[in-house]
C-alpha cells in the first residue's frame, strides 16, 4: 500500500514529490512516457524565478527530480494505463505493476495539440515534430516551419535559427500572441520569416517532408512553401483520458480542482497544467504541485484519524 | 505615467517583475523596507524545486531580482505611505515620490505576528527577534528561546544550533506541526530542548533580554527560562493596512483575489502571501506572481482598446 503515488514527471509532479518526500510520505512518482512533461521540451526556460540566466528545460526538471529523490521519492519509469478511483484504496495499473495507494497527485499534463491536416500524421517523427529541443538538430542548415503565434511558437522559432538556415512562422492571424520581447526577438532575427493569416492544409513529401500547403484565411489562397520540417505549436489537450467518467472535468476536459487544489474524489488531487485555468507555465506549476502535496498529507492524516494540527503557525 | 507598479520584494513581486518585465512594460517595483520579503530572512529554502541542496533565502530573491532587472524591472528602494484606488490611474505615494500607473500589482506579504507579552516590544532588536538569519550570528555560544511549533519555528531552530551553545523550542501544544522531516532533525539535534504546552508570559531583562518567564498552559505553573534572546515564530499578519476600505479583505486581513489574481478592484492584482490561502511558500507565491502580471498586461491592453488574444495558444 502506498501512501501517495504521484502520475506525472514535470514540475508539478516533482514538486509534489519533493513536498510529499519532505513530509516523509516516501512517494510512488510513476513518470508516464514524456520525462519532465512540456517543461523537459523546452530548450531555454527563461522565467523560472531563480534562474537569471535561463535554463534549459530538461536541466531544470533533472534538478527537480534529484531534489525530489533527496528527500525520499521513488521514481519509476513507467506508463499508467488504467486507474480506479471509484473505490478506496484507489489501484493504479501501469505497464509493469498494480499499486494500490492512499492518495493520488494527477499531474499528467498536456500533449500538444495537432492540426489534423493530411500528411500530418504520416509524416509524425520523420519530419513533423513538436520539439525543437528534441529535433532541431536534425535541421541544420535545412528549412522549417514554425505553426503557431503564441509564446511557444515563437520562442521555439527562434531556438530553430540555431540549426535552421531559414525558419518560417505560419500563423493565422496577422499578429503574433506572444510576449512582446519575445515577439521582439523574433522580428529581429534575420533567419525568421512571418507569414501572417495562414494555416496549414497539408503536409507534402514523399520519404521524407518536402514541403507544405498553406492557405490564407483572408482571400483563400493556397500555396505551398518547400520545407524539410515542420514544428506545431498550436495549443494542448490535456491528459486526461484515464480518468474520464471518475473525476469532474470541464468542458475541454481539464481536471476541475479548487483552489487546493481537490478534485471531484477525495483524496485525488491534482496539480500542474493538467489541472491550471489561468497560466500554464513552469512557475504556476510548483505552486500548485506544493499545494497538492500539502493537501494529499493532510488527506492522509485525517484518514488515520489523527487530527491534523492548523498549518497558519 | 506608469504601466505597473508592483509594491513588494519577495518573491510574488519579484517574479511579477519578471513576468511584466518580459511583456516589456518595464515594471517599477517598490521594494518596501523588508527587503526580499519573509523568503529573504529563511536560513535555507530546502523545498523551493530547482535547487536539490537548498539555496539560502536571502541568495534566492538576489537571483530573482537579477532576473527582473534582466528584463527591464525599475528596483526602487522605498515605502508606500500612501495608495489611492478609488481613481483611475492609481496614485501610489512613497517617502520619496508619487507615481501614478495604469495598474498595480499588491505582493506586501506578511510580517510576523508578535506575542503581544510585556516586554516583547521593549526589547525588539535588543534581544528579541523575528530573524534567526539576520541575527543568529549574534548569540554564538549563547542561550536562546524560540518560539512556535511549525516549519519556522523548528526550521529556525535548527540553523540557530549553528551558533546557540542550546536552544529551546516553546510550545503551547505537546507535539509540533513542522514537516516530519523537520521535526525528526530537531529531535535529533542535542542543543535543542523542547518546552511543550507552554506559552512566553513576558520578556525578563534590563539592557538586554535575560530569561523568558513562560506558562504551562495545562496546569498554570510559571518558571523562568535564563535566555539570552528570543526568536518569535507564531504566524503571521498581511500587511494590508494601506488597502483597508478600498479592496475587499477576507476576515482575517488578507486580500481576497479569484484564480486569475484579480482584486475587488479593476486593475488591481495581489500576489503572493498577502493573499495566499492554501499555503505560504516560495513555490505558491512565484504562480500567482506571474499569474498577477500576465492578467496586468492583459488589463493595459483592453484599457488601451487592443482586443487581447486569447492566449490558449
Amino acid at each position: 500500500m502506498e501512501e501517495v503515488v504521484i502520475i506525472g514527471s514535470g514540475p508539478a509532479g516533482l514538486t509534489a514529490a519533493i513536498y510529499a518526500g519532505r513530509s516523509q510520505l516516501s512517494p510512488l512518482l510513476i513518470t508516464g512516457n514524456a520525462l519532465g512533461g512540456q517543461a523537459a521540451t523546452t530548450s531555454e526556460v527563461e522565467n523560472y524565478p531563480g534562474f537569471p540566466d535561463g535554463i534549459g528545460g530538461m536541466e531544470l526538471t533533472q534538478l527537480m527530480q534529484q531534489q525530489a529523490e533527496r528527500f525520499g521519492t521513488r521514481v519509476q519509469m513507467d506508463e499508467v494505463v488504467e486507474a480506479n478511483l471509484r473505490q478506496h484504496p484507489f489501484v493504479i495499473k501501469t505497464y509493469g505493476a498494480t499499486y494500490e495507494t492512499k492518495s493520488l497527485i494527477i499531474a499528467t499534463g498536456v500533449s500538444p495539440r495537432l492540426l489534423g491536416v493530411p500528411g500530418e500524421d504520416l509524416f509524425k517523427g520523420r519530419g513533423v515534430s513538436f520539439c525543437a529541443t528534441c529535433d532541431g538538430f536534425f535541421y541544420k542548415d535545412k528549412v522549417v516551419a514554425v505553426v503557431g503565434g503564441g509564446d511557444a511558437a515563437v520562442e521555439e522559432a527562434i531556438y530553430l535559427t540555431r540549426f535552421a538556415s531559414k525558419v518560417y512562422v505560419i500563423h493565422r492571424r496577422n499578429r503574433l500572441r506572444a510576449q512582446k520581447v519575445v515577439q521582439q526577438r523574433a522580428f529581429e532575427n534575420d533567419k525568421i520569416e512571418l507569414v501572417w493569416d495562414s494555416v496549414v492544409a497539408e503536409v507534402l513529401g514523399q520519404q521524407t517532408v518536402t514541403g507544405v500547403r498553406i492557405k490564407n484565411v483572408k482571400n483563400g489562397e493556397e500555396s505551398t512553401l518547400a520545407v524539410d520540417g515542420m514544428f506545431t505549436y498550436v495549443g494542448t489537450v490535456p491528459n486526461t483520458r484515464l480518468f474520464e467518467g471518475q473525476l469532474e472535468l470541464d468542458e475541454r476536459g481539464y481536471i476541475t480542482t479548487d483552489h487546493r487544489m481537490h478534485t471531484s474524489v477525495p483524496g485525488v488531487f491534482a496539480a500542474g497544467d493538467v489541472q491550471e485555468r489561468a497560466l500554464r507555465q513552469v512557475a504556476t506549476a510548483v505552486g500548485s504541485g506544493a499545494i497538492a502535496a500539502m493537501e494529499a498529507e493532510k488527506f492522509i492524516a485525517e484518514l488515520e484519524g489523527q487530527a491534523y494540527p492548523d498549518r497558519q503557525w
